[in-house]
């Protein structure tokens, strides 16, 4: 019989410890073996652990013990069963798993798993922050989110920098008026369209162009209006102008071609190249234009990644600090 | 050559009057033809009228007296390209549209359709309200969505009951215990579960509900827990837990089984019927909970949308007013 001591479960018959050292539980600490309350309940679970204490006293006397104990619990529950290994990530992470085949006592472990409930919100940057700081470790940044019925989805983050193939160059200015919500070019603006996809048709020889695309062309002396002018329109009708405008702006300065994302419900469809409106290629990229200190329902970050995975693109946020840091997000199967 | 007259195109010709007449634009007022200022762009354009007034300068008089001329012009041009007959809405919408094959002046028209620009956040009651003005009409209720680059998605709305087939009893209450930001329960437990899909396992022999099932069960006496200890601790972690435990308590007195959404970014994820986890059917709804006065951006509807038709389902906004009207929103091609 197992005791408790503090939040450890010590365990002193040397079979039983032989048994469960075999499949990597708890950690040896003067000839005795040390297990977790996890690893104790989850043990306890598959009645691989024999101790004085029933399912019921045990899972009340962690969750009184420990923090969002039940939480971590279905993580650790969940890796195991599919046959993973994982320690508990102290400071830094909820856990430290590691990959498919390798063992805490042999290898070193692959993912930091950060274990996040479906009612937190999250500031995008401290999943940026996560994401830099597994990268320093050279470990894979992987979200574990608990959903309200302990379903758990896993994500992985990468930070990430786009690029593409389109270069524009623009040689004369093309008269442009802005026209309630959107921008009308005339004559010679097909250039735009047909090159580069600034814009779409609107009468026959002529293109209506969105705000971000104005305004990046009106700072290139493509258009003939004022950067400010636009601005200043492009403000009114959206307060989220600025931020959209310089997202536009670095995703077209990086090669690639930014178009309206409103079907997928975000702000951007990327492509990495364009070869003309008939020769249109799939584009690769969603974007989101996020503030760091954006606070992002995780149903949200679940939906727009859904949507995006269904329709065969990746989903980037794009975070806009002193300079635009590019987060990918994917659901992964683990 | 046509005249302008106030915002009306008058068109005196009378061999242009039948071609017109016979693609039934404008209106005979005193044996001359009215065209509306739309009308007269979209002609221009295709090269069928003649005026004084080049587009250009027809569109710049044109968005000066009209608000939101463009976009309501843009919704015009793609409905005539399909085929489709329509007429100025006057105050209660953007266009009568007809159905194909039918013409203004022999049959009526079958929409009313909404004009809505990308960049104008929608109250939810509104749309509501469009949608029970249409049924008075007997008309289908339309949304005409136009984006920053003036892609067009078409949306029907419909308010819609669903109902299932699943009603739960109860026999004895169930010991249960919040742990955290769930409740867990014990013995007998596998009855709500197996049944009736309330909760999912957690451990061999227990359960984990959310609270808006813990809350339901409890008005039902069927766990040992008070209301009133659950809506408390519900509010805690989750501000809009009264507006979920109402629609969720909705949805199961209509014999639905609502379970968490959120893989879908949504509230809800809404079985129709339920023989056991064995044999799970498909979810047919996912149902995002509102008040009245939400606001939402296209964007969002947008995207709820994509994503429910995506995976085969239908999206619901469960609206929370005195009663809870459920509002189908669907994607449709014209």
């Amino acid at each position: 019989m197992s005791q408790i001591k503090d939040d450890k479960i010590i365990v002193e018959n040397q079979k039983t410890i032989e048994e469960l050292r075999s499949s990597e539980y708890g950690e040896i600490k003067n000839s005795k073996l040390e297990l977790s309350l996890i690893e104790a309940l989850y043990l306890l679970n598959e009645d691989k652990l024999s101790l004085k204490k029933s399912k019921k006293e045990l899972l009340n006397f962690a969750t009184e013990k420990e923090k969002n104990f039940e939480l971590k619990f279905l993580v650790y529950k969940d890796l195991r069963e599919r046959g993973l290994f994982l320690k508990d990530g102290g400071k830094t992470s909820g856990f430290y798993l590691y990959g498919r085949g390798d063992k805490p006592s042999e290898d070193s472990f692959s993912d930091l798993v950060f274990v996040i409930t479906e009612r937190e919100t999250l500031e995008i940057s401290n999943i940026l922050n996560l994401t830099q700081t597994a990268k320093q470790l050279r470990k894979n940044p992987t979200i574990a989110l608990v959903d309200g019925e302990g379903d758990i989805t896993y994500y992985r983050l990468k930070e990430f920098t786009p690029s593409g193939k389109v270069n524009n160059e623009f040689e004369e200015k093309i008269e442009a008026k802005i026209s309630d919500d959107r921008i009308i070019t005339w004559k010679g603006s097909e250039h735009f369209y047909l090159n580069y996809f600034f814009g779409k048709p609107f009468l026959e020889e002529s293109y209506q162009l969105n705000f971000p695309e104005a305004y990046y062309l009106s700072k290139n002396e493509a258009i003939d209006l004022d950067p400010s002018v636009i601005r200043e329109r492009g403000r009114q009708l959206d307060p989220e102008f600025d931020l959209k405008a310089r997202v536009y702006n670095d995703l077209r300065e990086k090669g690639l071609v930014p178009k309206t994302g409103f079907k997928f419900g975000t702000h951007f469809r990327v492509y990495t190249r364009y070869k003309g409106p008939e020769k249109l290629s799939h584009a690769e990229y969603l974007v989101q234009s996020l503030t760091p200190d954006t606070k992002l329902s995780p149903a949200t970050i679940s939906g727009a990644v859904r949507l995006a995975q269904n329709v065969r693109k990746k989903m980037l946020f794009a975070i806009a600090n002193n300079e635009i840091n590019y987060l990918k997000i994917r659901r992964v199967k683990i």
